[in-house]
């Protein structure tokens, strides 16, 4: 923070720097975990910041939180049961709950401040929390994970960068868990960093998923305040028939009216599998034809 | 410039600030119409700056300049001769040259520092104009265009922004001037802004397009040196049964490697005009169903 301007700064991103205009400093504290502000921005809504790292920001969550819950969901055939892990936000949750063939969602974010924070402060995404259909877990995701076995149609991890808390979900192991924790034919789909900074990272991720799931694929939408304005999704399936780019589920123009989808559409969902030829010749070998 | 770093502020994406890690100034004047700069990056290549807002990055041009020169030019059955407005760096020119249908490419730059600029610090770019198809004149593009009718198979204008030389270039009378110099059956694709910060200028550009063109559509690309991330394209045709979803042309996996295309494929242009909902709600009275 300097003269009203919030800058990130990550070693993700090296050379380039993101700032937004600060009306005010909501709240600014240190859990166990990590550093944890929230901020009135002049332009772009209500943000929250973990560790310096811009999360979310009211002007353009939903892009992000529609991609990650609606891309797996409506590639699997009946999603009954979903597990979210991080989204401590809840902004994921809001999402997930929307859809009307999904019965029980668990969440198990780690740290209880996010939590905290967005219900005091963001209350546009910690509504999410208060569902019939939510249970909120404050545990290690990672942990949770090694109990579960076979129990969940979907698990969606929506995490920070792998530099601090969320390290643990982006190994192979990570992608092996939830592997068995999901039930036949389940999906699972993950925060994928950017190929424009973090092809390594993207990289990696693909490799290790397309070792554990027969089908695996990335996709990836635009969120203006992430570095490079865009954010991927690494997907998985045991399911090694699927098309991820053919939805299982398409939503009518009233469902979507009723479920206020901004971003999400059919069309999008299709579209967000088309890699540039960069990005394709380099995730290919991992990918299914 | 602030202690090494370059920040790009500007009206148009209020409350938002990009910065780029600058090793060097290579060039730093005004022309008559604009101040010119070109900044050698730490982690993003040359940058070339206009009135303080980044044209172009050696990072990431290839996806600006191949989208909108492959959107217009594959949903063309036979784009013969083409006109270039703006493009001072050269780098559409550079893509365009690569088509194997296009015999004669013509461009109008009303700046003769930006080429100047681009031939003695962006030889990556600049090399556009060396090809045996180009003519480049440096004249107002406006202008021209009223002296030159049914001429053009495709018109690209890759212009900066309306605040400055290019104004001329975002108003209805443009798209009028560009139907009548066309070919029957002819192409336009301008620089559309981005629909995050700008809708209301995207909103008039595709609304003036649609009232010139039978058929007007919307398309947009990544490139993360550009505030939000994305860039947008205003396309119009005149042929009314076009679905510029559906290329006219579909490069061979040799072509592209032959042409060195890094971004566009035909994927990638299926995808671009899958528009998120809260554009597709503004945009589809005047698009093509």
């Amino acid at each position: 923070m300097k003269k009203g301007w919030f800058s990130e700064i990550g070693n993700l991103w090296p050379g380039m720097v993101q700032s937004l205009q600060v009306n005010e400093v909501l709240l600014d504290e240190k859990s166990e975990l990590q550093s944890i502000q929230v901020l009135d921005t002049k332009h772009h809504g209500r943000a929250l910041i973990l560790d310096g790292v811009i999360q979310c920001t009211g002007f353009d969550e939903f892009s992000y939180q529609e991609m990650i819950s609606f891309l797996p969901l409506c590639s699997h055939p009946n999603p009954r049961k979903v597990l979210i892990i991080g989204g401590g936000d809840g902004g994921v949750a809001r999402e997930v709950v929307k859809h009307p063939g999904v019965q029980e969602v668990v969440q198990v974010e780690i740290d209880q401040g996010v939590v905290d924070a967005s219900k005091k402060h963001l209350p546009n995404m910690s509504c999410g929390f208060d569902h019939p259909k939510m249970t909120l877990h404050i545990e290690d995701g990672f942990a949770y994970m090694g109990q579960h076995h076979q129990e969940f149609d979907v698990i969606i991890t929506d995490s920070s960068d792998p530099e601090g808390p969320a390290e643990s979900l982006f190994g192979e192991k990570y992608f092996e868990l939830m592997k068995s924790a999901l039930r036949p034919g389940g999906i699972v789909c993950s925060q994928g960093e950017t190929v424009w900074t973090c092809m390594h990272l993207v990289h990696k991720m693909v490799s290790d998923c397309s070792r554990h799931f027969p089908s695996t694929a990335y996709a990836y939408a635009s969120v203006p305040t992430y570095p490079t304005g865009q954010i991927g999704f690494v997907l998985g399936s045991l399911d090694p028939k699927i098309d991820f780019r053919d939805p299982s589920k398409v939503f009518t123009s009233e469902e979507m009216e009723k479920m206020d989808l901004k971003y999400y559409n059919e069309n999008v969902h299709r579209a967000a599998f088309a890699l540039p030829t960069f990005v394709q010749k380099k995730l290919s070998p991992f990918l299914k034809k």
